[in-house]
């Protein structure tokens, strides 16, 4: 039986909902509506553009076999009749007709369907900021955004830039202005984090300090006041924040995206309170003709059961051959989501999946999280790295509920957080990551992988056999401390020697010695160990415990961590 | 209670199990003894070693901190009492004793448990071979052998070696000589392809391919008859193969390991009859105070159900810990083992996890297998490569049952097959790798993973949508083809061009021409699509299907995949 789809929006879910779809049934038919003139892109890709890696625009809008996605591609080789420029005013549900707008010629016209997809995306959210209209501030939303930020930056006009909001594009935006074009950057960001919602403040601080030492300029915890012209002028000059005044060509505006679901609010569909179309587990809206995906719905979040809203290019894909299966009534189903992301800064990055820690304490969850410092590699192959990777877990029922991770071997981390991302909706435990069987030979793990170990170590915290320390934890106590704490580095004197000779609070007693000289330590005072990776650390611990130190604490990750997270000692 | 351990090996699973327990029950007392000088080291780095990555042998005893693990490492920092060139001669689970022997003073000894660990691990297959004796003929077996190669080479005696068996260990050696060393060197396979039994006959086709272009050379599909000593003396001059004589300065024999289960034999507790000891999934033996684990025991294959024998350092780590929580009566569970893996081989590796085809069709599975080739980045991102993936799934059910890879790119991989590895034990379809969330930016993914399209192409192939063969069916295909073939390239003609010109079988219509052009076909001939990758020339078999055309085959990996695996067109 042949039957008509409409599709309103054309980037991502668009075009894959379609083309799936049109391969299921060659012989029912697909309009496709756009209101840009260019669609059918990889909007991900504009920071590589803006920075230069992607030479040309042209690239993020053709296949991997150079062919330009076009409406005559759409036609010849998709079977797909693709009208841009066309906006979607209303949908008549009842009639099942959409009522679009011609932008070139003003006319209106009424297309009707079978059955419609919504696709309609996600668009910056608009902060009500003085000054926002200026030459030169700008929004990442789409292709013209992302060539005028080039163009500018190309004709050297730029050599102050302020992002606004410290999240993946801001982040990137900020690396590619840098790392390429050398502009003065500064991220704004209101909460007191970069990557706020995502990753713990230690994984963030990581990360932003080596953003810092590769150039970026942070305000954290502050807020943007107005942006101000040269005097007399339609040009951006300055950005006020709450921490005084930063000059400024440019501005970007990232402070993140908001779902474009006013076509399906306008026409009854049901809508999640804090924006998003609800959908089921088909992709299918409260009106079983009309199906939505991407950017424009909330699904739901596989870990914490609730509502979730993630606006990525590869939810899109993944939903909208779901759609393409069951606009031809295949039933397949798209159970929800993990959250998983991986966002590159220079020459580190940062991914995770799940919750943060804090994400499953604000869900009413009882979590506390572990970190993991370890070679990516067999310790002895030439080229390692090390990895660090936060697992925040459930007490009592063990189960994983996130993890995170920020290394510099890219790949290799994005693996590990994948691999968990793959078992987080069958609700893995602690256990199941302790014997988990990634593939190993010395130039690609551990014979312990690091997500074994992780594992390891959650199952002694849980347990309460390793009692750890975070570095903010660390530092606070390092910095507070007046007297109470007995700091005790257990690591062999060649490594500790340094910090002995330096600091008063500082003792060395290497782990293996620990047995026979405790009598050297206090039994008054909390004990804070400290060793290379956290590894000797909770060795140590587990002695003092035995010999009945009650108040002792191993630092996570230890001074790699600490290192990391930039305390100075 | 305290209680006494004795563990019998101390290469990998023996330590961890005794610094586990050791952890837990810090009171109870701990004996390990091994027959060697040399423990607790790490063999896997043994060709790395060789190749000279590695420079120092002791690199591979030290932890990651350079501490020397050795007898008085495992007193002071472990609280282990370890005792080295001692052998187990017998098991007395009566009197729960030990015989042993001081191998330095030829002393006889029983030594008590409460619970034992056997950790006796595997040996080289001996192949009964005249000449196996000769200078200059090595196993790989531990440090000593190791020691002995790499003198040779460095002292320069070695310019023409000839290693027996395509498994892991003598890829990774014919590596190690020809790269670092530039030996010429030949690897003499009994099965026709290298790796035999984890990669299908293409994967493995590639990657040879590739080991041939660094200049390692193969015998497939033959085997050693005898290995030749220089006239009169005691140094092998050359090997007789059943393809004729090879000189030879240098014979290593990789014909795989098997367990060393003689002692639990002789004790009477159950062992598998094609070898290794049978132990629950709590690492425990027949007799529930002795435990046994690493490469010495079989475990429960995940995918197939049956017996495994995996000797890997990775699986000795994971159940060494096990078994140390089991001697302190945590109760916790080893399930089994999926059979991951990963082999660096000059600049590519290969990959994978669960059953290759054979092997499931072998345990009587209704297994297929599909292929995907795709660019393990986005396209529009500067640095990418293309990865091959092939995943084996059984017919009906949809399971997914392993999957296999060869890419460049070794990270970006094996964390696709690490995924996979990490859902394989809770049974996965085709539709949970379709929708599986990996994480996304264009610096590390596609928008539509590998993953996922991978899932995609087996959807596609089970619903009997995508009618594809693979490059060695291809070939046999073209090069026995008497006209009742239509070749037909459906890439651009600029792609097509060179091949039309040059091959009169060749045919060129643009994917997108084809609706319109579609008289051209005959309707009387198989029609073979060919694109670049596979993508289009699926699309292409939707049309003619569509159009009535019953006999449509189509390259899965396209000319990408017909490139790697060596086809000359």
């Amino acid at each position: 039986m042949s039957q008509h789809v409409l599709i309103i929006g054309a980037v991502a879910l668009g075009p894959k909902a379609a083309c799936r779809f049109k391969r299921l049934e060659p012989g029912s038919t697909v309009t496709m509506i756009d209101q840009n003139s260019c669609f059918s892109y990889g909007g991900c890709g504009i920071p590589y553009y803006v920075s230069g890696d992607v030479s040309d625009v042209k690239e993020l809008c053709n296949t991997s076999f150079h062919m330009t996605r076009d409406e005559k591609f759409f036609k010849e080789v998709k079977g797909v009749d693709m009208q841009p420029r066309t906006r979607a005013l209303s949908i008549d549900r009842e009639k099942k007709q959409v009522l679009v707008e011609r932008l070139d010629s003003g006319e209106q016209e009424t297309l009707s369907y079978d059955k419609l997809v919504i696709a309609t995306g996600s668009s910056p959210r608009r902060l009500p900021l003085p000054g926002a209209e200026l030459e030169g501030v700008h929004v990442v939303a789409d292709l013209n955004d992302a060539e005028k930020i080039r163009a500018a930056v190309t004709r050297g006009e730029v050599s102050k830039a302020v992002i606004v909001g410290a999240g993946f594009i801001g982040l990137e935006m900020a690396e590619a202005l840098t790392d390429m074009w050398g502009v003065e950057t500064t991220v704004v960001e209101i909460t007191d984090q970069i990557l706020p919602g995502l990753v713990s403040p230690t994984i963030a601080r990581m990360a932003r300090r080596h953003m810092e030492e590769q150039g970026v300029e942070f305000q954290l915890g502050q807020t943007v006041q107005r942006i101000e012209p040269a005097e007399g002028g339609e040009r951006v000059a300055k950005v006020v924040t709450s921490a005084g005044e930063l000059e400024a060509d440019l501005v970007i505006l990232a402070a993140g995206v908001v779902p474009s679901d006013k076509l399906a609010r306008d026409c009854g569909l049901a809508c999640s309170e804090r924006g998003g179309i609800l959908v089921d587990e088909q992709m299918r809206t409260s009106d079983p003709d009309i199906f939505a995906g991407g950017d424009c719905v909330v699904v739901k979040h596989l870990v914490s059961g609730q509502p979730f809203f993630l606006p990525l290019g590869s939810m899109s894909n993944r939903q909208g051959r779901i759609i393409g299966d069951n606009l031809a009534g295949r039933g397949k189903t798209f159970p929800g989501a993990v959250g998983s992301f991986v966002v590159k800064l220079f020459e580190t990055s940062v991914a995770g999946t799940g919750m943060s820690l804090a994400a499953a304490r604000r869900a009413g969850l009882d979590a506390v999280s572990v970190f993991q410092i370890q070679l990516d590699r067999a310790h002895f192959y030439p080229t390692k790295e090390l990895m660090t990777l936060e697992l925040v877990v459930e007490k009592g029922t063990r189960r994983v509920l996130g993890i995170q991770g920020f290394a510099g071997s890219g790949d290799a981390m994005v693996g590990r957080v994948n691999a968990v991302a793959a078992l987080l909706p069958r609700k893995p435990t602690v256990d199941d990551l302790s014997t988990m069987e990634l593939a190993y030979s010395p130039p690609f793990a551990s014979a312990m992988d690091v997500l074994n170990s992780l594992g390891n170590v959650a199952d002694n915290v849980l347990e309460g056999r390793n009692v750890g320390i975070l570095p903010d934890e660390f530092a606070e106590c390092w910095e507070s401390d007046q007297g109470e704490c007995y700091f005790l580095d257990c690591r062999e004197a060649a490594d500790a020697g340094q910090y002995v000779e330096r600091l008063e609070k500082w003792h060395n007693i290497p782990q293996g010695k620990l047995a026979e000289r405790i009598a050297e330590l206090p039994r008054d005072k909390r004990i804070v160990l400290v060793c290379n990776t956290g590894a000797r650390s909770y060795e140590a611990q587990i002695t003092l415990m035995d010999q009945g130190f009650a108040d002792v604490l191993n630092l996570q990750g230890g001074m790699a961590g600490l290192k990391k997270w930039g305390l100075e000692l």
